[in-house]
């Protein structure tokens, strides 16, 4: 079958690899229908060391169930299916309790397993996994629901995480994928007041039709004076920190108000919280982490099925399975916000 | 009168200063019966460069209301009252929160101002900051009482951001006064599973008393080790973390669950969080602060007038205000775990 894999920074390839097989009674293999490109996977594209054998690619996907291991139930062959970008036994403690990023049998897509950009994918642990969609292969909500593999979910954790209510204010730092999905979470779980902290005025417009009611255009100290300014020196109760970087953590640390909370989703690149954690004894929580998407599908399909919420429309690029190193570049180069992959 | 000044590391003095008076219409003036010496006072006590006008000492302290400005209600000369060690007005927003550390009328003792360590303080905003006692001045309970100015309502704040409940495991870091008290609060929440953190054993004793079900005398990578032995390699839900050292909120993130939290209230001697915190996305919460003790005076008082917690226990040694000098370097050389001012 053909699937992505990555050689290094800018080395992006479609190949022919061994075909999806269940390996594991617990596993099934499910062709992919709809698959994307995630921001996270711009990182590696950025800066991978060259290897020669490559990594798989692609962890946000959906599609129709083709083989079933023995002791998988609950599915059957021709299901349309979702997977979080984590599997998970979905019966461990940490599932259990809503983690199952730190699940006991569970791991990630890419790497050595297949990935979601391809043709089929092999998914361990495929009865905690796989999430059923009531709805047609051909449905046009399928972009909105191929959102809750990652994106939709890690906005919506940034917000759970950083205790968003109606009585918060909220900051989403960042104008990206994850940051027009926190704002999206954020107006979901009912605040009136969403600042979006980003640059780009075609995603920031996004962010205002999904609920942003301020958009601050300024980065750096600017952008904080510009929040200080509208929150009367304030900050906000919770901030949403969807981009990753020191600067956006910084950012984050200055414009949250004493009490608050900081949900961080944006995939860290800095080693070092800012030196005001440590040195002042301010009454901040940090939060957030790697989103448990399994614990949250259930919640919110049903806002995308009956309407309420249509993250798809961040998809403003799509292209084929073959065509996937042109939508790395578009995604790379910000000519495309997200980038749907239709092999 | 006589009140304690400090002068740099190591220079504590006994002094006669001006006589604690009303400033504003909201002091009162506060006659102090019992006083001690604070392990965040060790800090400066340690390295602080030396000053020519020096600096007032104490934060923690409860007395009689000696006199009232004209704007004070619900007080009266003669009252026997346990101020916090951050004085409000309890009433503007952040109070309301139960942040009275952040209120926008508030501040904390010493430095320019009277000190608990002294024979009287002026108290501003005291109608918010003073809470009554409802007990006599000779009272037996008069230690545990002074334990609400801050290091129960210390210990207590951790337990609280950490998020202790009957279904948590509780690891405390550090067996000082503000460990031991997160130990009392810790058992007081209901958690049946306490591992205190500490390498002196008759303070550990006492942490037994307290409610610690495990001790874990190793420190470092050891103590680390062990504790993930005694969790299953899990960590504990929540970390009360009661020390301040860049080598305690490493221990911390490195024994706390995924999914946990971490309390911190060590007053931070640092200025990096551990590399963790930033390139793993782990789902740790890091909360606390300064804790808001004005928020908790109420909630714990009843315990110790009802005999259910003996934070007083933790005073192993009492000097005069003159003695003061001796009570310093009786903690400083870990002598004593904390030392009790009468003067």
């Amino acid at each position: 079958m053909r699937a992505t894999v990555m050689y290094g920074a800018g080395d992006v390839r479609v190949e022919n690899v061994p075909d999806a097989a269940i390996k594991e009674a617990t596993d099934a293999v499910v062709r992919v229908v709809l698959s994307c490109v995630c921001g996270s996977d711009l990182w590696p594209y950025g800066s991978m060391p060259h290897s020669g054998h490559g990594r798989r690619m692609g962890h946000e996907f959906l599609g129709i169930v083709e083989e079933l291991g023995s002791e998988v139930q609950g599915l059957k062959r021709g299901d349309l299916v979702v997977a979080p970008f984590v599997w998970s036994d979905n019966t461990c403690d940490f599932c259990r309790e809503g983690l199952q990023t730190s699940c006991r049998h569970g791991g990630g897509w890419g790497h050595a397993l297949d990935g979601g950009q391809g043709e089929a994918v092999r998914v361990p642990q495929a009865q905690g996994t796989l999430v059923k969609l009531p709805v047609a292969e051909d449905s046009a909500l399928l972009p909105s629901l191929l959102t809750l593999s990652d994106v939709l979910c890690t906005g919506h954790h940034a917000a759970v995480t950083a205790g968003v209510n109606a009585r918060t204010t909220v900051t989403v730092i960042g104008d990206g994928a994850v940051g027009l999905s926190a704002v999206i979470a954020a107006k979901r779980l009912g605040a009136e007041r969403i600042l979006l902290m980003g640059r780009h005025k075609d995603r920031t417009d996004l962010g205002r039709e999904f609920g942003a009611t301020e958009v601050i255009a300024e980065r750096g100290e600017e952008g904080i004076e510009r929040l200080h300014e509208l929150t009367g020196g304030d900050g906000t109760h919770a901030v949403l920190e969807c981009v990753g970087t020191q600067d956006a953590i910084n950012t984050a640390i200055a414009v949250v108000r004493d009490g608050g909370a900081i949900g961080r989703v944006g995939a860290a690149q800095y080693s070092q919280a800012p030196p005001d954690f440590g040195t002042v004894m301010r009454n901040v929580t940090l939060s957030g982490g790697v989103a448990p998407a399994r614990a949250y599908i259930e919640e919110l399909m049903p806002d995308i099925l009956e309407g309420r919420i249509e993250p798809g429309r961040m998809f403003d690029h799509t292209v084929s399975l073959d065509d996937i190193p042109s939508g790395y570049r578009a995604m790379a180069g910000r000519e495309a916000l997200k980038v749907l992959v239709r092999p």
